[in-house]
């Protein structure tokens, strides 16, 4: 029983055993087309079933050719699952609705809280404002801890903003900023420090790059990052493979995390396997120790217990739960997180943006034409096969992309509610919505580019020095 | 097959395979003894039945009580094994023999060579002066790629020395000193920079300790360092938690390293599973990394290509076994090592020295009369019962322990050669052997408390201080 393949099939995660399965079904077609002898071909068929068995004992699901495993993270923490559940971890955002992920469900299923109309509400009594669109339209859904946020803001105590970024290319997508959007309006309303982290290091494990590679990008992102428009005195950029080894607190921080989370947890969390390098295993704790503000000494006279707020996507979440579950462990405070949904691909709901498909999404370099091309050419529409059934029974906002990226974008609700009504009444083209997009995103894009070109290699030396920030700890 | 008990097993480590076959052998035992259902005690018996399986096939040993398996590096490297293989890994040296260590059989299965005369002769003719008594008795007895230390010292290319140690408490015995006594003489005689590696990140990881007290350890084991006599102009002594927060090249070279080793890999050299930590799993890479000299780039003014010679104890060469492996891979050249054999406790030389058991060992904090009541207590000798068996057979140099330590402490290798013959003649008696190792012992003990007693704090401070040294490279 030793030698079963099944012992070795423990280590593969469910995406890997799918893949496995598939390969032998296809060599067991193969032998059987080119009519091997009947001995190879039992034993093949004997691997595939034994494979099956793995699949289905490590899923729970049987196997269906061409459906890979949907349900790392249900399966991975134990609770009950259900057959039309998305896939999420910081890599694979995967859902069979065009509506896009389920988001009530991934709340039920991380244990998160939703941001609901009364949070919303005390966040405009606390800051005194209207609520970003970004929390008025849901995009940012979902919260663990923001109450404590805002009665640590009440009484007047101080807490700190962390979000990041992984620095795979050059070219940054309009998706890639929502975060940024985001947490530059809760600086500017809370008046708090704000840590990025670009994990050039992580980049630097997952992919082909060298270290230089990664740090080039990390630096060109920054570029973008500063173009939101982060004030130089409240904000710090930094490169992990730069940070680490200028800061007194950070690795101190990474080594106590490290040492409070097992290759199991990381494992069930993250779906590694055996084969995965020692890197990416501990990689996980370079992202949680930004968390605490002893990473940080410079910007927090070496305090230790100041709160931390992330903003960021749902996807992200993994690392935060795991970066909770530590920090009692060791003497530090739990990070709060807002996380918001996945921004469209062009052709989608269905997958988060790839950097790596350049048809996928709009990027920041791109020019006003470019836009206007890729919105009409790929932008899925949630409307009719021809005008006159368009007219008659109207579109659907809620798979059509271009109505998506305007929930996003245009600032105005009235206008927003007004181009809903006229799509799903019928009153209003897919072409003439496209318009309305290519025209909130062109300008946009453009004073992004502009302000993009204002900002010099030795801003981007300031925002990344570590130093004093304009606040007193 | 799938929930076979052997499936989870595969993680288990061998000892850890032992210690359950153990345990469920006791269970059977007590079943029995009990009276238990006839089926418990069958299901009980499978189950040890299945246990005792997963052992053999783990350790390509049948299960024996009471006898843990003593292979696990071998057994690694999948080389042949045989009954009577001591057990040495970075955590445990195990021997039966009292004469200590197979040191030749060690040499062919971790796969290094020996120094032999030819060697010791071309040091000694490239250094223009006699070779230290370390490498005159074997006490530094293995090697790998020394010869091309001496080609490029041979042709004015310079290299550097790289040692450290796990500063697990504050009293270091005289066995730790063996290391540091042997690099201060190679730094001299080669004239070259030294780097000493401080693991107090090791330490906090595998220690129940805080990093502030890993952090004590380490300055307090720096003053033991340094009263060896190191010259302050071309030695570097670093903490972990220190330095990697204050180089710009020692965290590149770790995540390096990380990118290239595998847990597999690591699970195979240093016997981990996944109940570890993360941190330990990426530990390894910590010890590797100042193997590179760009992880000192204010030393080798950023230079990648300068060797690196590792004078240590034979059981750290699982860290640069795996190193070597991974140099090329990154551009980097393979350090070349030096080994040691272990320094024998008090009590005999079957186990290594233990700074958690006082009476083991000779602390370097011991005074003239406790270092006399010690060797007179505790050394092992290997004299006869009485006088005048001991006059008529003589005394074993081989497992005294006295003599050990003099073959260890005592320069003049005529004295040495005297005293040898003249306790295996039986003309010398044990209490007369041990009053030569008390009165070699308590001035050199003496000398460097006086020596340490210099070290002041602003000492360590400089030391432990990133700078350039004297060398231009």
């Amino acid at each position: 029983m030793a030698d079963s393949p099944n012992c070795d099939l423990k280590s593969l995660s469910p995406l890997q055993l799918f893949e496995r399965v598939t390969e032998q079904g296809e060599k067991v077609r193969a032998l059987k087309a080119g009519k091997a002898p009947k001995d190879e071909i039992d034993a093949a068929v004997r691997m595939l079933l034994s494979l099956k068995l793995s699949y289905k004992t490590t899923t729970g699901q049987d196997y269906q050719a061409g459906l890979p495993p949907r349900d790392l993270i249900l399966i991975n923490n134990g609770t009950a699952k259900e057959e039309d559940e998305d896939f999420v971890d910081p890599w694979t955002v995967q859902t069979s609705n065009a509506k896009g992920v389920d988001y009530d469900k991934l709340i039920v299923r991380f244990g998160s809280s939703k941001i609901n109309t009364d949070l919303i509400n005390r966040i405009e009594r606390a800051i005194g404002q209207k609520p970003h669109r970004f929390l008025r339209r849901g995009i940012f859904f979902s919260h663990r801890d923001m109450d404590q946020i805002l009665d640590a803001y009440e009484n007047k105590k101080s807490f700190y903003l962390y979000t990041g970024r992984g620095p795979s290319s050059q070219a940054m997508h309009v998706g890639h900023l929502i975060p940024f959007i985001f947490t530059k309006w809760l600086q500017e309303v809370f008046d708090v420090p704000l840590v990025i982290q670009l994990t050039d290091d992580e980049k630097y494990l997952w992919k082909d790059l060298t270290t230089e590679k990664a740090y080039e990008y990390a630096r060109e992102n920054a570029k973008d990052i500063i173009a939101c428009g982060f004030d130089i005195n409240k904000t710090f950029i930094f490169s992990d493979l730069d940070y680490l080894g200028t800061s007194t607190g950070f690795y101190k921080n990474i080594v106590k995390v490290q040492k409070h989370v097992t290759f199991n947890q990381v494992k069930g969390i993250f779906g590694f396997t055996d084969s995965d390098c020692i890197g990416k295993i501990s990689f996980p704790a370079i992202q949680a120790a930004p968390s605490f503000s002893s990473s940080f000494p410079q910007i927090f006279n070496g305090k230790e217990n100041i709160q931390c707020l992330i903003p960021c996507a749902i996807d992200q979440d993994p690392y935060f739960r795991m970066t909770r579950d530590v920090a009692p462990r060791i003497g530090q405070p739990k990070p709060a997180l807002l996380h918001s949904v996945f921004f469209p691909a062009l052709q989608g709901a269905q997958t988060k943006m790839s950097a790596s498909d350049p048809n996928s999404s709009i990027f920041l370099t791109d020019t006003p034409k470019q836009i206007k091309t890729k919105i009409n050419k790929h932008a899925f529409s949630g409307g009719r096969d021809t005008i006159e059934e368009h007219r008659k029974y109207g579109g659907n906002c809620d798979v059509d992309v271009s109505f998506m990226y305007l929930t996003f974008f245009l600032e105005d609700d009235d206008r927003l509610e007004q181009l809903k009504q006229a799509y799903t009444s019928g009153e209003l083209l897919t072409g003439e919505l496209k318009k309305v997009l290519i025209e909130t995103l062109q300008p946009l894009i453009a004073a992004h580019q502009e302000r993009r070109k204002q900002v010099t290699d030795e801003m981007v030396k300031q925002f990344m020095t570590p130093r004093k920030l304009a606040f007193e700890f």
